[in-house]
């Protein structure tokens, strides 16, 4: 099963994943998804939001239990994060059909398209839809970088956009969703445990700086006249890693559009995207807010106009503590360690975290012995994540076998 | 003529040109020379190189005194920078026909191919490849940012790219290369003089700065588990602009390639060109000699690796005194002034400084009263390009009609 999807959409110089939502390599996942579905004589369909879901037993009739993932990547991204999950839950079910379980409920199992954002922009474009946490008419303003917008990429992508939106009669038919996901960070090395639980999500969000200067000849322009937006956006770079530093937050610039981008032209605008993150909302607050007043300094001392807009938001998601627990009951029955099953909070963005505030969410983490993700470092063992497969297994079956 | 040239390759929004060497702009540019050349009653050509000349006389007298400059921008380049040197050329042309002159030399107009070396990264390509000073060899190498190489390019465009290289028997056949262009600066401004002439081309290069990092994921991995390459290159923006002040030089980062480049991943490599020039060769040496070094000490601060490649270097180029003298002797008589055409340096490239070591080469300036280049602002006066025209023309009849 892993096997197949490997090589889908692997970039052959970087060895890094390139499923960008609504591309060629993301259609094969696609396909891959409807194989393993059909494969094991589930019903398989796709939601008006383009999400894929394979179903044991009625849809229809309530109080199901969903588990699953995503299939698209960053770009470069490594082979785990998002597909561990999905190939996890095809995984468990066939772990629950060798032990012979009884399914008392129904029991789904989900791709959630574009949940990286990669493409258009946006992180969980699929959860936010169906959530309705994200407009038709929002999404429908979406655009990538090449200037096609999201209706345009689902449509060549063989999917109908004219009916994305909410979908409270599907989210209402689910009892509880988990998500299986590799940790995207290194707690779980630290405290030698293969899998734990999540407890919440950091909140964070996306921040877009635009920089705006006097396009001009590099050769022949004195520095006294010019106006030079590189020049703030490094001021800016180095104040995010520092306000960062001091609030034990995080903020990273990764991305940056810059024109005319020509190596003999000072650019007219550079455009830096911020991403930050921290445990609580007050700090996350002071970081960003720190982080703009610096860069409206810098931009004043260089004639630089500069605009900062919120692209996301996402505030804090505690996952809901009655399922949390539930999943800590079952994982230590069945381990039979009188041990605790670690519950850690995460700094990364999940469909589960889009979900949690419409129904039950829960997410389990497989152990990744680096911490490194979005990257084709990205890693875990096959040991641990076997492990994964039958926590997910075990949860399923405390959920949906009773 | 120039109602005609304006609106090749204008971007709709930015009202900035798009003419990169051999795209569709430039081809439509090059229908339009060669149009300017029969209406004329020249001798058209194209040489080896893909460079165009129109001919006054016979090709193969040799002694000949040609002028011309290049169609292609930068992107989101200036209406001026390379068409008012080939339209004045045109123009001055009809200029001496009306004043009856009568040539002893043979003239031609040219249009240098891919001066600008936005879309290879490297200035100049046709006049070096003429000149001797690009070989047949490196020129094959050259790859834009899709991955096209030169030869391929010039081939789509529809140039038998098999022979290009050293054509010493052209510019055998030339006694003097005059080129007109647009001051790339405030100088003549500050002067208060319409037209100037060109002492010496400052030293400069390209030096491209790639930082490599460990790609991971932003929102979990922790600050200080990090190997982030956009806080080096950050730093050293910031130190290219110190040391460029301290050494009176300047130095610019203006184009950056990033990735993933992907709003929640930590890049793994941040590729920054550094575009440096000073008057004096020792003055360049000491300034990219000092950002390379401190780019060292912030990469080796933050695990990052660092390579320095120079891309390109063109040393000091001192224009042949007894041409540049000639050309004031013969605008001071014709202006009757009794006063000197002011004579000055420039930061910026030509085609002229790359023909300056094989024939006597020389260059007029157009006043640009905001100094502004290589942006849609770049701008000079009707009165002041006429003026340009007139000088021009006085030129080719004093080194040609004699």
């Amino acid at each position: 099963m892993w096997a197949d999807l490997a090589p889908i959409g692997r970039d052959p110089d970087s060895h890094g994943y390139r499923r960008s939502a609504w591309t060629g390599a993301d259609a094969d996942c696609r396909t891959w998804f409807q194989e393993q579905a059909e494969t094991r004589g589930l019903t398989y369909e796709t939601d008006r939001n383009g999400n894929q879901w394979a179903w044991l037993g009625d849809p229809t009739a309530g109080d199901a239990v969903v588990t699953g993932s995503h299939l698209d990547s960053v770009p470069d991204g490594g082979a785990f994060d998002g597909p561990l999950g999905v190939v996890s839950s095809f995984a468990a079910l066939d772990e629950l059909r060798a032990r012979g379980a009884t399914f008392t409920k129904p029991l789904a199992i989900t791709n959630f398209g574009d949940e990286e954002g990669a493409r258009f922009g946006l992180a969980c474009v699929g959860s936010r839809l169906t959530a309705g946490k994200l407009t038709r008419e929002a999404a429908y303003e979406l655009r990538d970088a090449d200037g096609v917008s999201l209706p345009e990429a689902m449509e060549a992508a063989g999917y109908d956009p004219s009916t994305i939106g909410a979908d409270p009669e599907r989210l209402a038919r689910i009892g509880a969703f988990v998500e299986l996901h590799v940790e995207q960070g290194r707690a779980l090395d630290l405290s030698g445990d293969a899998v734990g639980i999540a407890s919440a999500i950091w909140p964070h969000g996306r921040w877009r700086f635009d920089f705006r200067g006097e396009a001009n000849h590099a050769g022949t322009t004195r520095l006294v006249d010019r106006r030079d937006p590189m020049l703030s956006y490094a001021e800016t770079v180095l104040a995010a890693r520092r306000e960062a530093e001091l609030a034990g937050a995080v903020a990273t610039f990764g991305k940056i559009a810059v024109e005319p981008n020509g190596v003999n032209a000072i650019p007219s605008l550079v455009r830096g995207w911020l991403d930050s993150r921290a445990a609580d909302q007050d700090t996350l607050d002071t970081v960003v807010t720190a982080i703009e007043k610096a860069a409206r300094e810098y931009a004043d001392r260089h004639g630089i106009d500069l605009d900062v807009v919120r692209e996301s938001f996402t505030p804090v998601v505690e996952f809901e503590h009655a399922l949390r627990d539930e999943l800590g009951t079952i994982l230590r029955e069945h381990t039979g360690q009188g041990r605790d099953i670690p519950v850690l909070g995460t700094g990364a963005g999940h469909d589960a975290g889009i979900l949690s505030e419409s129904i039950p969410t829960a997410m389990l983490f497989v152990r990744n012995p680096t911490g490194v993700s979005h990257s084709p470092a990205e890693y875990a063992a096959e040991d641990d994540c076997l492990a994964g497969v039958r926590a997910l297994a075990d949860v399923l079956e405390g959920l949906a076998c009773r």
